[in-house]
């Protein structure tokens, strides 16, 4: 079984020294999230996580979901530690406390949510898609709808799932068929097959409240005319209390690569009842509140599953022997730790992930300060970073992710490749991160189409930026790895220039061109992070110099042996898409 | 399941076309082998292939290997269809016609492996290693041995395997402790375990044989002191005929993310008959002929994998439809085909498979001269090559494999990761090829420390490929692709010059940068092959304008779009060692 420990020292840091938008400094209800409160929950995280949940992956990889007589079955012990994980309230961790919430901000809450996906991916599923469910219901139904189902998904009884994607649909939902109709009562029959339904079904839980995209009759055809609707596994009554099953109905579940212990359901929506959330026609607009934020935590499953992958790999390598090392002096074998390509392994993990979680960080400030700040200006302009970083974090991290559980079992060798040692697993389980909730590639058109070209967005970001490390040249190290950075904004200023020329004439160039933009503005956004913690190692290096040390030395492994990556993603991405598009595939 | 074509087309084309090694031409003993041959030959390869094999894949997966009672049983299926493949010779093409073989070179049978490959690596694995061990008995073992076992062998009833690997030791030689004691009829006993051998035991032939590393009792430590035996399964009397089971037994079977229809055993070896292969001490070295051949053979199965992957998500392209594609009419979705981030990953995939299958037949030719050329000179300079491509297409080639399956899943959205559609298995079987036979680290390692390093293997590759492309530059556009392919021999020069002078005093930068070497050498190495390709394809033009058409628009694809990748690793590899040597990872 995969080790892990949370990295709570590291988290502390981020909140402690990190914390620095001013505008997140603002927000009332959070000034009393102080740092030993914040300490303290993720100590109790760490605990759960490590003690309870992380054994769940490999159970699940094991023993996968069942499905019998038109029933799914969770894996042995996961309803019971799903039992004590509501008990000691996870799933309300970042709820209204209106709805019994504990009121957590993003900054806080993200880092649980690392947590849970570096323990157990398959587990996490569970309760993740009721907190987008929860944040769907919170902004776009009215206060009955709230009152009624709120208290009990924040609390973790019911739970919830998004129901989007049909046979013939996933990523263009404007094909889209499930059909609602509107009953006397006000409350609608829907009709239709979803697929690839995420916890679409299990026994964890007492109810299951699924949010459903579908037509009302006469609706504009297209994404024009798709309504959300609310639509419980079992009908709720007046009272609050569980009345009849309703009209849906699990097809089958889906045999996958990995995330075994999760169920992917077909789920059959046979004139079950449902409630409109939001206004007619405007379905998809309210589905993407919860699609956006569930984009960023998809991103986060790749920080946490990369973190695990560099835990076990980072102690395979402190145990195994194997050569010598140059310059070794040792008569026997050496610790594969003392090879160099092994550290240079090592060390791609270790600055990509302490670079990710940085920049997450960042952006968790930004979310707060986009959804509670009291100035709606402020509050616009931090939505505008969030909704371009939100298909960054989605496909960058998870990406990397890939490149880590590929790069940890490479660590292991043969023993890498057998399931004993779950390393993996890591690897099958975070294949599914760079597909759901948005493929990649659509994650990079909407980062380049939708927020680099069409707006203001990206200047803002570099004027941010640009301004925040205009100080940062006062110290004489830190401004060698300031002239870096700015040799790769000069880069992205150079190729979004290339983009808004290109989009005139020959779209064909951009969108052959958006994949590796995202990768750009990753390598980028991490350098930027990088920055901000030296600056921080180098101001408080005395107070604790090996944790400083540490840092500016990773962040220099960043800059020498990673951010050249964006070079050749530039260099590829400008030689345009002529050839691509010519290709006949004979 | 998934689909499987066999390039025939595209292998007749580098054998009618490419075969342009002078040295090759000049082995009397394939003067014969023509074209109609060969594509008789290739025609029936594929039929076997797509009929009888590539079914084998998905039922490997879902029925692996089992080990009960110390016996391993083959998937259902795999005996008869083991019995079809010999009984059409298949696992006698490359062999000696003096032991039952057929003596076709490797320029043939390398088409044929890639085939296998391409079909079911589980399957293929079965009769790999047999040539493994044919190899090494031909060219090490004393007549008596060889007219014993070689027949047998060649003619597929017998299997061979490798053993190397203890649980201590697998990229480590040297620390191996199997032991052998000499008897009174020269024979000898070994004790030992063995782990990770493939097919170490099963149930498709009649006999199993093992070729062991172990040591003799007073030899010296280190790799220095390993000897290498001939171990059969069941003794082979005098007479040829099956004798007593041997002290050979199976202790467990793994359990493993791919190739799930080849068994990897553990072996135990007590008191087992052996018989020593080659001289005392030097097995290792004996040995190494078995290995270097395999490892090419490995990279050819990320080369084959990497074709399935690639024609599965090209079909699923052309089917699949989604969104609307740049300067669509269509009223509905197109096919995703159409958009083009589709077609760049499809390109990248093309670009790359077809770059490697040119650049694995120039290595072919080499191989062929270097094991037949009259000259021992000539021998020589081609065995220096095939030295050097080695451990490039064993790394290159598996890696690129893990980025065109990982691709192919993606091209799927969801429904690549679920087991229905046989892709993700591409993914999984594929895993294996950058661990086994020498993990890709260590093939950099031997890439850079033994082979560029160590003497003129490297000047001699770059003088003959500029003297090749000399004339190239009379076509005026072959001369612009050459114009941007000695930028990049300029900055492999610079790079191999950074090598030569950091391996004075700092080897920990030279071990670091081993694998962006590798890369880089491999990137080239691919422009050198569209280089071959373009200027057949402007000779040729009108007698083939739609095929030449699309190996220049591929070509153009390649040096646009992927050879850009080598200057990051460039930039990335020469600033050092220092941080990751520096690390302490607490």
């Amino acid at each position: 079984m995969p080790i892990y420990n949370a990295p709570v020292e590291e988290m502390m840091f981020l909140f402690d020294h990190l914390k620095d938008n001013k505008n997140y400094k603002e927000i009332d209800k959070y000034k009393e999230i102080n740092s030993d409160l914040v300490k303290d929950i993720l100590q109790q995280a760490a605990k759960i996580n490590q003690e309870l949940i992380l054994p769940l992956a490999k159970i699940g990889d094991e023993k996968p979901c069942v499905y019998e007589n038109g029933i799914v079955r969770s894996p042995p012990g996961y309803k019971e530690a799903y039992k004590k994980f509501i008990e000691d309230g996870w799933t309300s961790l970042s709820c209204d406390p209106k709805y019994g919430g504990q009121g957590m901000p993003k900054t806080v809450s993200t880092f649980f949510e690392e947590m849970l996906s570096s323990s157990s991916l398959s587990f996490k599923l569970y309760s993740e898609l009721s907190i987008g469910a929860y944040n769907c219901i919170l902004h776009h139904a009215d206060e009955q709808i709230k009152n009624k189902y709120l208290p009990k998904i924040v609390e973790g009884k019911w739970s919830g799932t998004m129901c989007l994607t049909e046979s013939h649909c996933g990523t263009d939902l404007g094909l889209l068929k499930s059909k609602a109709v509107k009953q006397k009562d006000n409350s609608y029959k829907l009709t239709g097959q979803k697929i690839f339904i995420t916890s679409g079904d299990h026994d964890l839980t007492e109810n299951i409240i699924h949010l459903v995209l579908a037509r009302v009759p006469g609706s504009p055809s297209g994404t024009k005319g798709i309504s959300l609707f609310l639509v419980p596994k079992f009908v709720v009554k007046d009272n609050g209390s569980i009345g009849p099953k309703n009209g849906v109905n699990t097809g089958s579940i889906e045999t996958k690569m990995g995330i075994k212990g999760s169920p992917t359901c077909v789920l059959n929506f046979e004139n079950a009842t449902g409630y409109m959330i939001g206004p007619e026609n405007k379905g998809l607009s309210s589905m993407f509140t919860m699609m956006n934020l569930e984009r960023i935590v998809v991103g986060i499953q790749g920080l946490g599953i990369s973190e695990t992958a560099y835990q076990n790999a980072l102690s395979y390598a402190k145990e195994r022997k194997q050569g010598k090392a140059n310059n070794s002096n040792n008569k026997d074998a050496d610790l594969i730790i003392k090879h160099a390509d092994i550290r240079r392994s090592l060390m791609n993990m270790k600055s990509l992930i302490e670079g990710q979680r940085s920049l997450a960080f960042w952006v968790s400030q930004q979310i707060d300060v986009s959804l509670n700040h009291s100035n709606s200006t402020i509050k616009k302009n931090a939505n505008d970073m969030v909704s371009m970083m939100t298909p960054l974090i989605k496909s960058f991290f998870t990406d990397i992710g890939m490149e880590i559980t590929n790069d940890a079992i490479q660590v292991f060798g043969g023993y890498g490749y057998t399931k004993d040692q779950g390393v993996e697993q890591l690897f099958r389980d975070n294949r599914i991160t760079p597909i759901y909730e948005g493929t990649n590639s659509v994650q990079a058109i909407d980062l380049v189409f939708r927020k680099i070209l069409n707006n203001n967005i990206y200047n803002n970001y570099i004027s941010q930026i640009s301004k925040e490390i205009q100080d940062y040249e006062k110290n004489e190290e830190l401004a060698l790895f300031v002239q870096k950075f700015q040799k790769y904004v000069e880069l992205i200023n150079n190729f979004t220039s290339w983009l808004i020329e290109k989009n005139k004439n020959s779209k064909d160039d951009v969108s052959a061109a958006c994949n590796d933009y995202l990768k750009v503005l990753g390598y980028l956004g991490l350098a930027h992070s990088w920055l901000k913690i030296l600056k921080v190692s180098y101001e408080k290096y005395d107070t604790n110099k090996s944790f400083f040390e540490d840092k500016i030395n990773t962040a220099t492994y960043y800059f020498d042996k990673i951010l050249p990556r964006a070079q050749s993603h530039y260099l590829s991405a400008i030689t345009g898409s002529k050839s691509m598009m010519k290709a006949n595939f004979n």
